[in-house]
């Protein structure tokens, strides 16, 4: 049991460490003196610092995921009033603390993906997914009649996910949510426009 | 000379290589091995590694404020024709080598900018600075009645500057130029919509 403690410790206090410092910034004795846990239990846990680094992508995806069910998913809400409450939950998330550290995902993305491809290939899967979550719901939206019979989802998705992290970008180094509402803003108006 | 020189190397080299492995990721033993000096002098010329780090900031955005001048601000041309000019020269650039390792300033704002309030505020100086340049060349294409009369610039040139920041960390995670092509093809059409 002492090892899995350890194990949750490092991997939970961990990611808060590299969600504020960066993951090149955060050296394995930062994270395990967050965790209080010895030096020794990093390597015995995890072969590789980048080993580390994929499970907290993992991790933070969990509550992405969790995130987009209960708004782009949640099928008792009509579509577009779904992905209104994703835009809401994802702005009060980053007001509720996440904005001085950005995404992690798209931090990865500034400072790893070009160092390790198995980091690359998990962000695209990440990405990849989260287009997708956008491209259901635009589709429930579409076939509602919500938005026009001839809007590409998938097209509108994927420029959606890229608008997204720079909008969290520019909120970070701004430290303002307006990038993140006039995405909003502007994402819709395009939408009705189509 | 010797040492205007030494500085000049370490600029030039050390923005490479921050560039390539991310501000955090590069030491300072890094960018004197890949200037060729002494270790010692980069202590003689930073007073420490954020100065330097503010200095490639500056040196990069040079470059930056060079490919606005020829396109968003090239008075030649029609104020759209230089906007679609700006897209397609910044794409060339990021095709001839810089796209797996996207833009200095959006991988600073990821890495530093929580760390770092003076790196921040140089941020937000580039950022506005960018957004000033694709603002006049919107009201420039809006006077000449390219654009309609009720086009709000301002915003839509702050939705640009972070909506080329994700596209551009899209495409180092893809290693692809999708993103960017398809943020100028919506972000036309949005124009033309409005």
């Amino acid at each position: 049991m002492a090892k899995i403690g350890n194990r949750e410790k490092i991997l939970c206090e961990g990611l808060k460490v590299v969600h504020a410092r960066g993951f090149a910034g955060a050296s394995v004795r930062d994270i395990v003196e967050a965790a209080g846990v010895p030096q020794g239990s990093f390597t015995n846990h995890f072969v590789s610092k980048e080993a580390f680094g994929l499970e907290i992508l993992d991790r933070y995806f969990a509550n992405s995921r969790v995130l987009m069910q209960e708004t782009l998913l949640d099928l008792s809400r009509r579509p577009l009033a779904r992905l209104r409450a994703y835009f809401a939950a994802h702005q009060a998330r980053l007001r509720d603390g996440g904005m001085r550290y950005g995404c992690l995902f798209g931090n990865f993305t500034a400072e790893s993906s070009d160092n390790s491809e198995v980091i690359r290939q998990k962000l695209m899967l990440i990405f990849a997914e989260m287009q997708h979550c956008f491209a259901l719901c635009l589709q429930a939206a579409r076939d509602a009649g919500e938005l026009s019979a001839g809007l590409d989802c998938d097209d509108a998705a994927a420029f959606l996910v890229a608008s997204m992290q720079g909008a969290v970008l520019l909120a970070k180094a701004q430290r303002s949510l307006a990038p993140l509402e006039r995405l909003e803003r502007i994402f819709l108006a395009m939408l009705q426009n189509d």
